[in-house]
């Protein structure tokens, strides 16, 4: 059941559950609401008033404001659950926060989940013996952080304390006491945000000051050679006794090596880096947390964990500062994760406000699908199979130096490489879907996917085109390269395309169906994924990967699961915000719905449409 | 501010500070509510009715009550704050708790901070995709254990549940589910006390279940060959480099040769032991825990932590339960130590319906001294030195075989050996209090500690006596042995004595004077600790180590020091209120008073009395 709540005087209205805090529906309808403490009741900044809905007064009103303010109706709005619809008159922001452009045109207020503090103490004396490690959490207090501390704090702070003569810099992450650092160091505080690819990590540095970027890197995911996607890295934990021990180094030591390019790179300090947020697919988490993902790859499909979790770095072996936490965001399901919820994330789908219809596809061996608007949000997944990645493709490859990326087909063939002018060895994904779609255009391949023979072919296109139109190993190919580089684009080729993007066109046509909305609804489609960054939208949407709407609305976001892991590491609201996304996402399994293969089957053609001569 | 709360219908009165909860007032007052969760608020179950001063309506109260039961003034008493005086009605206890007799005719009701839950799961399908650890969760919640869980508990599950066929045993501590076992494990559930004495280490296998203990055993410190006390215990660190390390190291490899030694005695399974409860003075718990001790030991003696703390226990290198967790209690002060708290936990001085006025004495090198009613209580800590560990004494030796323990003089002098019929070797503290209490009664010692010439004795006392009045190395001595033997006790050493007795004497004098009460005032001496169990009562009094009170008011209550650990393990009720006992105990620094030298002064000699010949 929901509420409405309308704040004053920004005339914002928003909808939000029973028990949500007025603090949380604030924060989603995009108000920031002062606060350092992250909603935790201990700073005692986000009071706002109620006037109508006022809630019971708890300890922590009690304690931040006074009897005359609780009569008015003051309350501590992180501690305010909304139960009846409320009208909140909110203060403005004592400073105007800084911020940041980050994600898909989102707005990010500064506010990151770790902070500095530097604190000048009282030294002790017989009348003030105040313990040292009580002393330091008063003053934090002061400052607004009710923070603990765990044992490494503990052994460092008294010679710490005594050798900075009492002069420190606090580093709270959350509501722990992560490190005591003698003298000032606020201007030292840095995150990392990571990208868990089953084939590529990414990881940017952030400067949690001023959300700038320090240094950004790639590199492959070091179980490749373990497996491709995720079925095959499972099955090796499931074969192989030590599989799991060793996929799990495997990715600690490949963000670890990572780690290192960026801290040369960037020149910033390893001990500066007080927290990671790491997102990725439900397999890849499960792994790097050292947790066996078998029962993901095997119906039922149960992961361990879905939700959100947060635990030191060193405890998996990441090489931060000694006491860095790693937190991950949530998983959707078994085959929509902590990617796709970061996704959601960087775009905003589904936020307050957002009235926009929206689709949103991750393209891989997976496809992920979001489709849905403030009203309503579903997500699944389609198994499109390796196609996408160049796999089981004739001449296909990853996208590296020397694969065709664009193709363009007019009285001739126009290849694109990546890396510029050198010659093609090979197609990668971006390039298979452009050649298809150009040759539906052209009229050489017809909506059930059939490639046709040069007989058919001549005088419809150029003798140039029907000359390239081959045979290899007895079955029907076009020829893309010069003949000696002999690359070519066979009828099983265009099949397994067909039947990837016949996946997650089938995946989008359910959700479509589930929230009674045709393509002419659709506001904007968003490609998202290393895949998804490169594509043609007028080729993704010739081939039938998404709906037919007005080219210019599909729009390539790229790696938008990177940038949602960015925006949770340089907003504690925003990490908030995405936690709580699961719960208004709803998950829709695939695999237990019977009309699936029908809708699988209609969705196998290609768009009946062809080039205005 | 206190405010008055009268539960019905049981018609009890106590007092409170502000912001105190119903559930704590209650327990404090010896009043069981009924919980499960410890007072987190998690249960539901410790609901009572508030017939004045009914709280704000809580979510917590929102979720377990109803509309109906909230009208009527129904609360969860866990989550009420009290803020006015009170009337609250408490339903009966549905089920008759068990209980046991601990510490100092304590009464303590068992609800051990472990619990054990046999948990039968539904198997996961298609239709019920729960990921396991929510599913476990879940079930946890349904029984009012709201608990969370970390990353060894995460790689477990997948493993045992599918092996268990989701039929498992979940271990929560505190508010963490730490272990989840197959099948049904619940009659196996221990948790060690432990007492970490500078001298002795005493670990007690507590089978919390029943209560009962399985097996305990004492040993000496490993950190003894770096020093007899605190000081010098705390200077080996200032000294070396390793200093630290190596006392941890000692301690720890302590524990882990004790445990051995309990485990193979009770035939208890290491991984049945999830959680320990360590007391020991602040330094102790300070090398436990691996935190510098020295500014505890220079002024302005300033340790890192008082409050208590909870960690895995393996943090430390303890060998129980991998994930079992180590909690310490508070300390009062520097030098009034967490064994401190848990013998007034052990004794129930200063709770609230305890209206007798108490002396609590722990006689060692440093004496700790608390002294109280419900009304108030006081404690200080007096720089004893180690006479009464039999050190800087001629014949002085520690509490072992062939040890006086007991002297009688009448006629002549009679002996108790610790060990029976053996030869004496030396005198150990009790038997120094002994002989010197002996001596002053048929007065060869007088009221100065000034030991008579043979003339200026002869006459008074029989001549065997006179003929024990020798000379050794130039200074007085009194031959308590056969000569051949010759164990004597001289000048120096009574001396010795009385500059002991005499720092813990000034201290009582000095809280006393505080508290505006004399030595008729009081009801009970206790006398804790090795030391203070074998100390003859009347020879305590007798050379004013405490106030001149009927002999039968003088108790000697043994470890009472581990008697509180053994209940805080066994309740966790009580080790929230021994966690509360530094906010109404009194801390008072000695060092700080001027008027101490002069209480000192005086408190050096012995009380007037002679033997009615």
């Amino acid at each position: 059941m929901k509420f409405e709540i309308k704040f004053l005087p920004q005339n914002l209205t928003t909808h939000a559950p029973e028990g949500t805090t007025v603090f949380n529906a604030a924060n989603w309808a995009g108000l920031a609401i002062d606060s350092t403490c992250g909603g935790r009741g201990t700073c005692g900044k986000c009071k706002v008033r109620m006037l109508q809905g006022a809630n019971s007064i708890t300890d922590a009103d009690r304690r931040y404001l006074s009897e005359a303010e609780l009569a008015e109706g003051w309350r501590l709005s992180c501690r305010a659950p909304v139960h009846t619809e409320s009208l909140v008159e909110v203060p403005r922001l004592m400073t105007s926060p800084k911020a940041a452009l980050l994600g898909y045109g989102r707005h990010v207020v500064l506010n990151p989940n770790v902070a500095k503090l530097y604190l000048e103490l009282a030294e002790p004396s017989l009348e003030d013996q105040q313990p040292d490690l009580a002393r330091v959490l008063t003053a934090l207090d002061k400052e607004g952080y009710q923070a603990h501390a765990d044992v490494a704090v503990w052994r460092a702070l008294p010679k710490t304390l005594r050798e900075s003569d009492f002069k420190i810099t606090a580093v709270v992450c959350g509501d722990e006491l992560i490190a005591v650092e003698p003298g000032d160091t606020t201007d030292r505080l840095y995150g990392l945000a990571l990208d868990i690819g089953t084939t590529t990590v990414v990881g940017a540095l952030v400067d949690l000051n001023t959300g700038a970027v320090a240094a950004v890197q790639s590199t492959l995911n070091g179980q490749a050679p373990y497996g491709a996607d995720v079925i095959s890295r499972s099955s090796f934990t499931m074969t192989e006794p030590d599989g799991l021990a060793i996929l799990q180094t495997r990715i600690v030591e490949t963000i670890n090596t990572l780690l290192d390019q960026l801290l040369a790179t960037s020149g910033v300090a390893r001990e500066n880096i007080y927290e990671t947020v790491a997102v990725g697919n439900a397999t890849m988490l499960h792994l790097l947390l050292g947790i066996d993902p078998a029962p993901i790859s095997v119906a039922p499909f149960i992961p361990t964990i879905e939700q959100q979790v947060t635990l030191p770095a060193s405890d998996i072996g990441l090489r931060l500062h000694p006491q860095a936490t790693l937190s991950t965001l949530p998983h959707l399901g078994a085959y929509v994760g902590a990617d796709i919820v970061a996704g959601v994330l960087a775009t905003g789908i589904g936020r307050e406000k957002d009235e926009k219809l929206r689709l949103y596809i991750d393209v891989g061996t997976n496809g992920e699908i979001v489709l849905g608007s403030s009203r309503r949000t579903l997500a699944t997944a389609a198994p499109a199979g390796p196609a996408f990645e160049g796999a089981q493709i004739r001449c296909g490859m990853r996208a590296s130096d020397g694969a065709i990326e664009g193709v363009q087909v007019n009285h001739d063939v126009q290849l694109q490489m990546i890396g510029g002018d050198l010659r093609p060895i090979g197609i990668c994904g971006s390039g298979l879907v452009d050649a298809v779609a150009q040759l539906i255009e052209c009229g050489l391949v017809d909506s059930s996917g059939l490639l046709l023979r040069p007989e058919q072919a001549r005088g419809r296109v150029s003798d140039t085109l029907v000359n390239r139109l081959v045979e290899v190993n007895g079955v029907r190919a076009f020829l893309l390269s010069a003949p000696e580089e002999g690359i070519v684009l066979t009828q099983p080729d265009i099949r397994a395309l067909q039947f990837a993007k016949g996946a997650i066109a089938a995946g989008v046509a359910v959700l479509m169906d589930y929230l009674g909305v045709t393509a002419k609804d659709l506001d904007e489609v968003l490609l998202a994924g290393s895949f998804g960054s490169y594509i043609n939208p007028a080729s993704a949407r010739a081939i039938g990967l998404v709906p037919w709407v007005p080219v210019e609305r599909i729009v390539a976001v790229g790696n938008a699961a990177g940038e949602g892991a960015k925006i949770a590491l340089l907003s504690f609201r925003e990490r908030e915000a995405a936690n709580r996304i699961p719960e208004f996402v709803e998950y829709v399994e695939l695999s237990g719905r019977p009309e699936f293969n029908e809708v699988f089957t209609e969705a196998l053609s290609f768009p009946n449409v062809k080039r205005k001569a």
